[in-house]
């Protein structure tokens, strides 16, 4: 790296530098790749970008597990990774079909294709990429949603109900909603525009998961004579790992949603998504910082300031591609603002979310996907507003069904007494941390 | 992600939304890439799918130093860090030449290449890829095996001469059984089939564990009066983000083994395997899940299902690309039910694996290796079974060997008031947790 | 994986094996790859590395957690979430405009750009790479020299002068040194090479933390009547997790700074620095290993084994490319040999360096761009020394003003009670780890 010219001004030394003079000259006439090096380029995309996404997973295992209390932490752990797996085998039976059908069975609302199958293994697939690269990439982000449901229903809920429900989750739930945009249904044929799913990924692992909350009711001792009472997360380090597994992660999982890399202009393309993606989540930082710091006299929020990344992150989600970086910074750092709000009315309502996940995925959501017909021209609010309250309903209305059903048959809170003594103990007989001496 | 088209339905719009109209018209006549393309995408495999696999060995570090007890934890992390950079250093040394042999001095047996040099820089080698990207990537691979046997005879073992069996281990023993297979000798010779390495990289490490577990014993108070007394795991969470951290780098062990990524044909594969290796890792959660539930009265276990996945990934290695995905889900979940019962089985030898390794990478990795005659025609299961006796014979008793000479002249196993003081404080001189109380 | 053949000996085999037996032929004529394939082939490894550079934020974030103890644990991984997002917003403001000037004001030594955009979204730029993707590079690469600089002062200071303070590095002082070199101007006219950056990154990083931690003084009781007192990590497993993370980062960190893959030259070029990084950090770690067994009585020292690895990654950085693999063998050993002599150098100069980043980043920073002068012919020691003495007098003369007005407005130093009650109340309000008693 001994000589990095600006790209504007040092333009000769660097084209001779890097010896693709020749091949630059002949790019003035024939810019286009060759198709097998384009299907692999793309192909490429979806599998690195699905690699980092599936690393959100561990992502969300960590900052739950720091977040929850020691008592906890074992089984929140060993939750995420339970659905993760769910979520992959339940997109391959159901959930990819519905995204993706071949036939609506009600028109642009719900269908369903055949089983799905990656195809010719030796041929070119005339998608342009790998169809099992894409099914892959898809596959993560429908683990994602379910990943958002764990941390606020954490420390009170029984495991085998949450792992059901998260199996209807993802082989029904988010894949129905899915379809109506990304598969082509009615809200794609409206101007609604989620580029990486602000709504349709984070909003509605936030809405199932406030059906939930709001469903299974608060921690025991959480609201006591009106106040809220604090419950501190039991390894802030565990946490802030996990926020920064998810940052890492989410480049994948907006650069991918680019869905091509073969050409200039989409390369350049992630390359603008990755920017807006990294200006956004640190203007949610910086925004929950200040925030926090005036809010709370001098003192500033660790868990706020962590959330406030990932609001940032899920406000640029509905739209990365678009914003200059100023846009991304002001969508952003307004996404920390909401989660620095909306934590505090949260628990006025007595709706105990406890790692914060309905304000960063859902309120940030929300705000995402509305902020879009500012950067976006050709995307009406109205559209927009209509997708959120339509899939909010959908996924609100859907997953309080499952919760209620689930409440009513096997039920869905733990005793109390395994939920004071905790669910390590109760749902897995052993202990997060056995040898730390409670203080 | 405006429009997400299944493949198969939607195919027209797909295409023209990435602009890749023009080149796949061309490619109808012209589908191969260009030389240097198709060497930078398969090169790219190599560094992207070894850098993955290098990140394991973190993977490998959480897990264990989650599983061994707090007194315990430093040690267990540093020689993590120890073994990786061992290996690395052996490989280079010994190791990679032995795999590949120049010439063979036992023919197909045992050989040595010249010290290998990746050769003219700026040259475009014959073999289609930078060979220095496929040294790096079968460094990593010889890393992987040294990592199972650590957690295996973790809390009791001296961390010299553990460093210098890894030595010998990375330096020779793998690389003499490797290069039967992937050097071309006499394994390869009899078709013989392991596509990623569950024989000759998981029950590698998983045969010189067993050995190493035999020789050294069982820690201290282990097995009392015919009873077996657990010794939970110090830090659930990190053991978890470990397993969710070797899932990650899965993807590169297996899919990186393709070789190539520079035609359709090639990326197809790569594609496939990450569906088939998540399937498979899925799948062993989820019998884990369901096994330890109904085997321990409704609770489940953390650990076993940490290895569940563990051993639904080792069970996918021997052929991770050939099998449908309902084939990837059974071959995984045969894996977790394996690991649930390998595990007490091993206790009733009084062999005292502290992080289920043997389980896990040896029961696994001969499962796997079997199970691909099933789904690969030619593949004879005579073949496979010799593969398996043979390659577990020749590491089980040169580990044995090894391991009983360093017994009888540096001595192995800490003393009996170090095991039980820790070996952070004996081999290190610090503790892991310093200020948390035991409890 | 049935069959790998070493490159130089099976050739035939393995072209026929991958199919690119036609491209190769071809290749023979006409070896380079189109435009667009080289195009994205050179944006993809901005990326990817800048990916993994990026997610060593998190390493640093760990180490120091790690190495903190308890009661800072929560500010000391808080505080590495902020400097990143403050490092990424200020390349934006500032930063790359200084690095790389469309005019001097000065010439050579310091100019501005405009402010820095993406350009056109749609055209190939003539630079040969996505604009975006470079410029994501360089902003992870300046957020890495301020995570050095937050390791040495953790304990003890104030967090919102610490981020003022990492706002005018990443702005201003990072970028001004930085353009000398590799913005063209007066130390790149001289023949100074520093590849990956030894001194422009991780000097950089240290003199910023020297000279803070001299102005900052130690911690309290850490001097006591001449003797160090040791303070010890309360994480090392965070710490050793933390190391891998860097280790695997450093990979992006050095193939990337080789700003291409387009070409076979490039690629190979890649591959090569990939062994020479690796070759290096398991040197220093081996070196750490046999020093502290020497030194301390057969006691091996975590801390110093970890800060080994960062030494000889840090070695390296200055020329990952030219040295064969034993001169990087050598290179890292030194490193990790110079980390353990310096650690209690500091010692008796009363710098109080709570993670060693002194010693891993400056001292290391400076052999690794000295000993470039032995590997690479036309790199003259005066050069590679010029360089080293005036990038660290103008980063310790400008950091010390900075800090020394910040100490003498709004105070850079906790309360003493603050101090000995921990930060984490202090500046946060909660803790760590509130559930584990301190011992």
């Amino acid at each position: 790296m001994r000589f990095r010219p600006g790209w504007v001004t040092r333009l000769a030394g660097a084209v001779a530098a890097t010896g693709l003079l020749a091949p630059m000259a002949l790019a003035q006439e024939v810019p286009e790749a060759s198709a097998v090096s384009a299907y692999v380029d793309n192909s490429y995309l979806f599998l690195i970008s699905g690699l980092v996404v599936m690393f959100m997973a561990a992502g969300f295992c960590m900052l739950e597990a720091g977040l929850v209390r020691a008592k906890n932490a074992a089984t929140q752990a060993t939750k995420n990774i339970m659905l993760y797996s769910v979520a992959g085998i339940m997109v391959w039976i159901a959930g990819y079909n519905i995204i993706y059908p071949s036939e609506w069975i009600v028109e642009g609302v719900f269908g369903f294709g055949g089983p799905w199958h990656w195809g010719d293994r030796e041929a070119m697939s005339e998608a342009g990429y790998s169809p099992g690269s894409d099914w892959y990439f898809q596959m993560v982000f429908v683990a994602t949603a379910a990943s958002v449901v764990s941390g606020t229903l954490a420390e009170r809920i029984k495991v085998w109900p949450f792992i059901i429900f998260t199996a209807v989750l993802t082989g029904v739930i988010y894949p129905i909603q899915c379809s109506w945009e990304w598969g082509g249904g009615w809200l794609d044929g409206m101007d609604f525009s989620d580029f990486a799913g602000s709504t349709l990924v984070h909003s509605t692992g936030g809405w199932a998961a406030l059906a939930g909350a709001i469903i299974l009711g608060p921690r025991l001792g959480k609201y006591v004579d009106g106040k809220t009472v604090p419950m501190p997360g039991s390894n802030i380090p565990l946490a802030a790992l996990g926020t920064f597994i998810l940052w890492f992660g989410w480049f994948g999982f907006n650069g991918g949603s680019q869905l091509a890399a073969g050409t200039a202009a989409d390369i350049n393309a992630v390359s603008i998504i990755f920017i807006n993606t990294n200006a956004a989540a640190a203007a949610g930082v910086i925004a929950a910082m200040i925030m926090t710091s005036v809010l709370y006299k001098g003192k500033m929020d660790s868990t706020m300031i962590l959330n406030g990344a990932i609001g940032g992150l899920v406000s640029i989600t509905a739209e990365p591609l678009t914003p200059e970086i100023w846009q991304a910074v002001l969508i952003g750092g307004v996404g920390g603002v909401l989660v620095v709000l909306s934590v505090p009315a949260l628990d006025k309502l007595k709706i105990d979310d406890v790692v914060g996940a309905i304000p960063a995925h859902l309120v940030c959501g929300i705000w995402g996907t509305l902020i879009v017909s500012w950067t976006n021209t050709g995307v009406p609010i109205v559209a927009q507003a209509t997708g959120v309250v339509a899939i909010g309903a959908f996924v609100f209305i859907t997953s309080a069904i499952v919760w209620t059903i689930l409440k009513f048959t096997v039920g869905i809170r733990v005793s109390e007494e395994e939920e004071i003594e905790g669910l390590d103990l109760g749902e897995l007989g052993l202990e997060a941390y056995p040898e730390f001496k409670k203080g």
